[in-house]
């Protein structure tokens, strides 16, 4: 849309909102603080804000006059989280071209495929990967270059078509300013693909823009709400959604940035609590209940790290009442790698503050802020209320939520309907209420939920129920059709060691004390030996809808 | 600039950056933060968040169904601080109109003179101030309505060419929804005038974009850092400069609102603090040192005001420490109507916090943050180092900074030379250092520093020196011509009661313990009776130039 013509013109600056921006700011006004990398090696590596920055130029100069890196040229990283990889945070996209971001846990054919996609000239890597992506070089062709830092075995690379590089000799003696292109801010900046459980990978591409705002957020007093005087450890991968906004955040206001490297397992992540004192920690709860074993088996003094957010899946009360003990207040976030992740922080709201209803709200997936706009679509795609009781998919718009997939250069970016409404919002996929003020509860997946004339029934809450009777050890309830009521849910338990099957007491159970709605309760029922599981653990419901719909399954009607 | 040709898109949504995000944001999310407005009725007015977003709907459908207000059309508003004014502040940039802040201490013919030139259609004023008003509005041929709130003797606009209306009546009945139209986030939201002591006052048009972003930067931690938990008193005017970007910053976080209304006389302030506990206030110095005598005068409970931003001007250091003592922590700020008006905070660095250090940062000016670029420009036109001791012109560059004037409408905006650089950053007029981590200290305005052989001398730092004399009451200093260096500084003083005049006791005085450098030192020396003084109370140096000029003033060499 464009001004109208005879319009009161504004007469402030146009001024694009760049990660250059973010980069310049930081080595300038917050030059001290620190990036600190962990090692094996006694000591971290420590690099200030100004030196990483300064080395940031040198790795761009080195990428364009060396690797011949031109325009929106993608540039992928395979690393760890390290002052290595925040340089080629700052460096690729201030010099115009897309940093791609690769997750090293995805399955190698997956690999594969998004570098092909993507059609990344470069890939750095940190040494300790190269085992990992070795094998798979000869089948990305567009890669011209592999530029290896730090330690690991480069002997495994011999013979690739591939020239390769060494991330320090690559940089030395490289000039230490550099002639930063004027970018506009809704220009490509970085890329992530989202690691769906169907079909292939979606590209999702930030703009300078959306990351620039979203960074401004991060630093907003309900959101992380991080200054100068705290240290981050940034457990939550850089190559998983931009460590949560995490790098560029903290160089627009100087908070310290601890980097765990490849030392992601509880013993050495206690260690570096205790030894340099982190303030706050981001990760998924997963790496949490880890942590948490680890300091009741060893205690430590982590008596630093007072806030945690967690984030990726919701953080069970228990772990939360665990930490709290502890000390470390957990914050929960909501977010994917379409919201850049941002979408919701669990700052409960003032009226709760010291309240029983305080632990409620922290419970919740968390409050929207200004720039997510966010609604809940029911099982008829009308507008459901924010009632706290009305569960439907929500659907969020703002500055840095998708709107689209990429589709390959060149092409225009995709728009699959079941992810994007008409009028451009982003369906997440998850179902849950939204209460009055603005705090969103999430109950389901939207393919996982059951929708049963008309309505729809949150298998999730069925599992959680049924996964408080004693004699369940697991549960996983799938939609299955239904002659009359289109789905009904068919629950799969896995019994306790020693536990006899009874569906009738299983049933009675649920809707004892209103726990479970009568029209919701299960008529199909079945004993399994284990809920099957995707390969980062999560119950892989689409194996049991295939088994029930093969007749595996030995189903029990009452 | 547009986005390549052969680009990788981006594929995040295009969403733009509007006050109308901001106002549905603080209804639906914040609905119950409040505004409270205070009266001298007993009790103060309190309205919520939903209720003024409600009101403020209700406001744009009064102006426009009923006043025909359309597209750019500048609504004014003559109000003090108060809900009314804050609906005011939502309504009219929501629709699309442009709102126009009149500033009530400027003198009548400046009012006049803006209101013209901005072409305002409609004015909505507060009762009390009918009678500032009225007698003008015959010479404001533009404005067609007046739309009158809050008590006041209505008698006066009696025969007024403008039609007249009651706020109240005027949206009493009116829908409670509103299609808000589609905005460029780049399209005139509000302006604001700057009261220049020369020359005709200056507009400044801020866009939605632009107070979206200091809104957030607002929220930033390392800004003025609220959450809704907090109630900010905000007693700086909302008819300067937006009130610091406090109404719209409360609405994207829900901080409740403590309005003065006209009620800005120390002991008000002291009840409403006593009584309302806001957490946070904002105001110019002058006002705080008035409430500091009221307090010492009539001790109160003001124990809940923890946090006290001062802007304006400085804050001098025994005012400081006095606020300290109180448990009121003064945090400095600078900034300028073109400024929208962030532009620095005085929030000492991680490493200072608890050290001796401390203190000498808080009196700074502050910090920059990431959307605020700034330089130094030496007396020759050169970039000065950010070394803490180059003093030189501030100027800045930044989305909500100013890159020119308003000049009418249809006009294109104005871009004095003297204002803006050649590159488009703003010439603030405010001399100072800046440190090597971002601090900012003016030392003077760039009108009244001495150019003298190339460089620069302060004649803050003169009249400082001289005032720490115990036989000087007052001192004022200013650039008078000099065949040999150009400019040399004149050292007007106002002796004490019973001092005597001399002037050589006074210079060696100046040069002991290095106060001022021996090139600095004055050579001209007057004895005045009192330093003129501008409407504000800011000395007047302009008319001790002309008076120096006309061979008014009994000059001694020495």
């Amino acid at each position: 849309m464009s001004p109208r013509e005879d319009t009161v013109l504004s007469t402030m600056q146009d001024v694009p909102l760049t990660v250059t921006r973010i980069l310049v700011h930081g080595v300038l006004v917050h030059g001290q603080s620190q990036i600190i990398t962990w090692t094996d090696e006694g000591e971290p590596r420590r690099r200030t804000f100004a030196e990483a920055g300064t080395r940031a130029v040198q790795l761009a100069h080195a990428l364009h006059d060396d690797l011949g890196v031109r325009d929106d040229d993608r540039v992928a990283t395979l690393m760890w989280n390290n002052a290595e990889h925040v340089e080629a945070y700052f460096a690729i996209p201030s010099m115009g071209a897309v940093l791609h971001t690769l997750n090293l846990r995805l399955p190698a054919e997956q690999l594969v495929w998004i570098v092909n996609h993507a059609a990344d000239r470069v890939i750095i890597v940190n040494g300790s990967l190269l085992p990992l992506l070795a094998p798979l070089l000869s089948k990305m062709p567009t890669v011209e270059h592999v530029v290896v830092s730090g330690p690991g075995d480069r002997s495994v690379l011999e013979g690739a078509h591939a020239q390769v590089h060494e991330y320090e000799d690559l940089i030395a003696g490289k000039p230490t300013t550099y002639d930063w292109p004027e970018l506009d801010e809704r220009q490509a900046a970085a890329m992530c693909y989202t690691s769906g459980t169907t079909g292939d990978p979606k590209g999702v591409v930030y703009s300078h823009r959306s990351i620039y705002l979203h960074s401004m957020q991060v630093n907003m007093t309900q959101s992380m709400g991080l200054t100068d005087q705290d240290t981050s450890l940034v457990v939550v991968p850089q190559f998983h959604v931009n460590a949560w906004g995490l790098p560029h955040a903290t160089f627009m206001t100087g908070v310290n940035l601890l980097m765990p490297d490849r030392f992601l397992q509880p013993a050495p992540l206690a260690e570096m609590i205790e030894r340099e004192r982190p303030t706050h920690a981001a990760a998924v709860p997963t790496i949490w209940q880890g942590l948490l074993a680890e300091l009741t088996a060893r205690p430590r003094d982590v008596s630093s790290l007072t806030q945690v957010t967690i984030g990726g899946s919701a953080c069970p009360p228990s772990l939360m009442e665990a930490f709290d003990k502890l000390g470390m207040r957990v914050c929960h976030a909501w977010g994917m790698t379409e919201t850049s992740p941002l979408g919701t922080v669990a700052r409960p709201p003032a009226h709760a503050v010291g309240t029983d209803e305080e632990f409620a709200y922290r419970l919740t997936q968390g409050r929207f802020p200004a720039s997510v706009e966010a609604r809940l679509t029911g099982p008829g795609g009308e507008r459901l209320p924010w009632d706290g009781e009305s569960a439907g998919e929500l659907e969020v718009r703002g500055p840095w939520i998708a709107g689209a997939y990429y589709n390959g250069p060149d092409a225009e970016p995709l728009r699959p309907s079941d992810k994007f409404s008409e009028d451009g919002w982003l369906k997440t996929g998850d179902v849950g209420t939204i209460s009055p003020d603005g705090f969103l509860t999430l109950t389901d997946r939207a393919k996982d939920v059951i929708k049963s004339g008309g309505e729809w029934i949150s298998s999730v809450d069925l599992e959680n129920a049924l996964m408080s009777h004693p004699d369940v050890a697991e549960a996983a309830v799938v939609a299955v059709p239904d002659d009359k009521w289109g789905e009904r849910p068919l629950a799969t338990v896995v019994l306790r060691e020693g536990a006899s099957t009874d569906f009738t007491a299983l049933r009675a159970f649920l809707a004892e004390e209103g726990k479970i709605a009568k029209w919701q309760l299960p008529e199909r029922w079945t004993v399994i030996e284990a809920v099957p599981k995707t390969s980062v653990g999560k119950f892989d419901k689409k194996v049991i809808r295939q088994q029930y719909a093969a007749g595996d399954l030995d189903i029990t009607m009452i």
